[in-house]
């Protein structure tokens, strides 16, 4: 596809923009249903794409790990179905009234919820990331501009072919999904120059392609932020739930952003502690680097590699744990706020005064008391799907999901009202 | 000044971020009151070194309109004292649910407001900005570095002097407000570069300022939006009222953003509407610019200079208005989206459903139906002073307040819940 190309779908995108935004919860709920139907109508032929980029991927020797997040199978579509129809089951956003107020009798303010516009989505391997951009676009009154990674170009064009085909029957607007048909990353460059006619672009990926996209983007970005997550072990915890707690933030599953990688032990427990949660992480097969005290603490015992200064900032991804004994629940928030990535934080105590300050001290976008990080999800808060996590401040701050795909606009009636 | 201590007044706002985001709301109050009322015993010093900064602006012939914009009187400082007072009688936005779930019995989710963290605000001309901006940044618990204009050098010193004094005599943590004493602009530069330091640059002058910084900074942008707003006057509208409303959108302040700059009129009411209007705006001294069927319809009565295309995108920020004859409500919806700054656009009309769908389809950040544009106002709205008023979709659209500087943060507690 050459730049003209790509540039017209753009114009596609903002052209039917109005229109979309101008649909109600009904006709919107309506094309969802059909796309969910039409994916399960499909599952077939999606599978024989989906072959040909699995092909392609073993036979370029991709990873395991990436090759996994690649392939379909009817699970994964059924899971695809089923976060369509819990989009169509939630609230429509657009129109809710967030604040209102009367100057004067005469005059009524109402702060309402409205679609921002025209999003861009430039998203890398999973296929079902596409799917769920396009029903919470579609939800939230959004046109949809979506790239995929060449590496799911097919799964992704028979997907998009499907669901684009099945909702325009039953009235999405021309041009208010566009997903752009090519493998070439120039693709993005002229996405991100098309300012003035996208709203929004979301990278959802890896850290290179959100520092990518984030650097060369006029237009507002808003990333799914880079996991780096804490628990804390209060002095006053209670041992059995401060491994259970660990366990599942580390161990239940390791790849995701949501999982720890650094456990923070207070000095007066770690005695007690440290022997009973490295045996765990031990049996959970956890490579566990620590820093000296937690070395000489179990000296004899377990291996634990020396935690170097750059453990403190590694997002693993993976079954490896840093751990580290402080002094008070004063250095742990410290270390947290130094080095983490302000996604998701916890403490295990059972010491309210001390819940309580780090819930306040901490400054991440979730905190935890007594929590596994894992819950920090949207499926957990009951938020259906996610377009991602947000680490930065502005806009949207932790789970994404519809309101989050809303701006805001204010609407004013008055009576020939003017000011004096 | 040279970087190093600019870098340094930086790392300070960033150092007692937590500090005052820990701060009670009656604290802050008590803070608030002392800056208030260290402004109220100070007037006369304050108003001699406001001296120093108009004489300047004499002798290097600067315009009355910005000399006017620098000058302080004692009414002047009356209204920012009037403005720190209702800031602190405003409730604490701080702390404030947003939010609630409970995904399971033992499990409270709660989205609560929090602080940014470091906020700048690089200001032009007008002393007070840098006012406001302190008392909201304190109030909404965010530490705030401060860069005004060299015009207003002088009386930007005295006035952060007096308010920082008092303010750390009742507990406002050192480094909390940093302004910056430097005239050079290579300061600005310093501050975009501290990214990972500061949470937010705010721009607040005119396009050259705002448009430098959007495009100079990795910092997350929030600006004053430029405002070309319009009113349309539909054929269903009652011709006084109409008049009532162009002439009050146009000639109450025709300095302010919020002023329109373009009048569109239906068709159908052309020819009894322009006559009236453009008698009045005759009798305003206002600079009349009309497209041909307006000067067609007003041939031989008062001079009209022909409208070019230009004049559709212009903010004259003056008695100056163009006007423009349209076929239909659609147009007059696709002229504002096309043309306008999607700052504020109203319509006049009786019609209940084309009012309905002027605010729906417009794109812009407020909207009304039968009101003067000039009513888009922080104080009008009731929500205390201003930071200034957002034309982006993202985080803030319309007039930004408290709420506005501030960032949510999920609070979780749980009883050692972890994710199955």
């Amino acid at each position: 596809m050459n730049a003209d190309e790509i540039i017209n779908q753009v114009k596609s995108a903002k052209k039917s923009s109005k229109q979309l935004s101008l649909l109600s919860a009904q006709a919107k709920n309506d094309i969802l249903f059909a796309m969910a139907q039409a994916l399960s109508e499909n599952k077939k032929i999606i599978l024989r794409h989906n072959e040909i980029d699995i092909d392609a991927a073993k036979a370029a020797q991709i990873s395991d790990a990436m090759t996994d997040r690649l392939a379909l199978n009817n699970q994964r579509i059924d899971d695809m179905i089923k976060g369509i129809e819990k989009i169509a089951a939630l609230p429509d956003p657009i129109g809710e009234i967030i604040d209102e107020f009367n100057p004067s009798p005469d005059i009524c303010v109402k702060k309402i919820r409205a679609p921002i516009g025209v999003i861009a989505m430039i998203y890398e391997s999973r296929p079902n990331v596409g799917v769920d951009a396009a029903a919470l676009c579609i939800k939230s009154g959004n046109t949809v501009i979506l790239k995929g990674g060449s590496e799911a170009f097919n799964s992704n064009s028979i997907l998009m072919d499907i669901l684009c085909k099945a909702a325009m029957q039953k009235g999405l607007p021309r041009g208010a999904v566009e997903f752009i048909k090519s493998k070439d990353r120039k693709a993005v460059d002229e996405i991100l120059k098309a300012d003035g006619l996208i709203d929004l672009i979301i990278p959802r990926g890896g850290e290179a392609l959100v520092s990518f996209v984030r650097k060369n983007s006029l237009i507002p970005v808003l990333s799914h932020g880079k996991g780096l997550c804490h628990l804390y072990v209060d002095k006053e915890s209670e041992i059995s739930d401060a491994v259970n707690l660990a366990i599942n933030a580390k161990c239940q599953r390791p790849s995701v952003c949501n999982a720890i990688e650094t456990l923070l032990v207070h000095k007066d427990i770690a005695d007690k502690f440290l022997p009973i949660i490295c045996d765990e992480f031990s049996k959970w097969g956890v490579l566990i680097k620590g820093d000296e005290t937690v070395r000489s603490l179990l000296q004899g015992g377990i291996k634990i590699e020396q935690a170097q200064e750059s453990d403190w900032t590694t997002e693993y991804n993976d079954l490896i744990i840093s751990i580290k004994v402080v002094g008070s629940i004063d250095e742990a928030i410290d270390h947290i706020n130094t080095f983490g990535s302000k996604h998701t934080d916890a403490i295990a105590t059972k010491d309210k005064a001390a819940a309580d300050k780090f819930l306040a001290e901490v400054d991440s976008s979730a905190v935890m008391a007594n929590a596994s990080t894992r819950l920090h999800d949207g499926s957990v808060f009951g938020l259906g799907s996610e377009i991602g996590i947000s680490t930065q401040k502005l806009h949207a701050r932790g789970v994404m999901g519809l309101k989050e795909l809303t701006t805001t606009k204010y609407i004013l009636r008055g009576n020939s009202s003017v000011r004096t």
